[in-house]
């Protein structure tokens, strides 16, 4: 049985590694410029993401599902910008 | 009891989700620019990640510390040279 101390570390990870992506989402959106981000970085992390997504629902674990979905909206966000202005 | 099927794709997905980050610590360090990363994404991420390895050693699963060392190991990467290279 993991204890609420250990549940809530792994719940506060999540949020982290979750926003994380949101401060580089909206600093590629308004200044329109990806060159020092990398392609295959985002292609790949995308790709692990969708099928985290998949392994939450297969293991039905809402949390793991709820915290893919919106990292997965964000990695797509800035999959499409960085090849959309890749200067 | 998660089947192997199902094993393989969250094993599959952590090594996607870990790999990724190698192209971007690749091409940071060979283009020593790092204008377009975002500097609170990394900070937020490897925090993230920390605590996913806090998380992992507290509940004594064997692969989340692994994937969580390597990981932690290159956002680190990325956000000591995110800070040299902020130009």
């Amino acid at each position: 049985m993991i204890s609420d101390f250990v549940q809530s570390i792994g719940f506060l990870a999540a949020i982290c590694t979750t926003i994380a992506f949101l401060p580089q989402a909206w600093k590629i959106y308004k200044t329109k410029s990806s060159k020092d981000i990398s392609l295959p970085t985002w292609i790949i992390f995308s790709f692990g993401v969708f099928l985290w997504l998949i392994y939450g629902i297969l293991i039905m674990s809402f949390p793991l599902i709820l915290a893919n979905i919106f990292t997965l909206l964000l990695s797509l966000f800035i999959l499409i910008f960085k090849i959309k202005y890749n200067k």
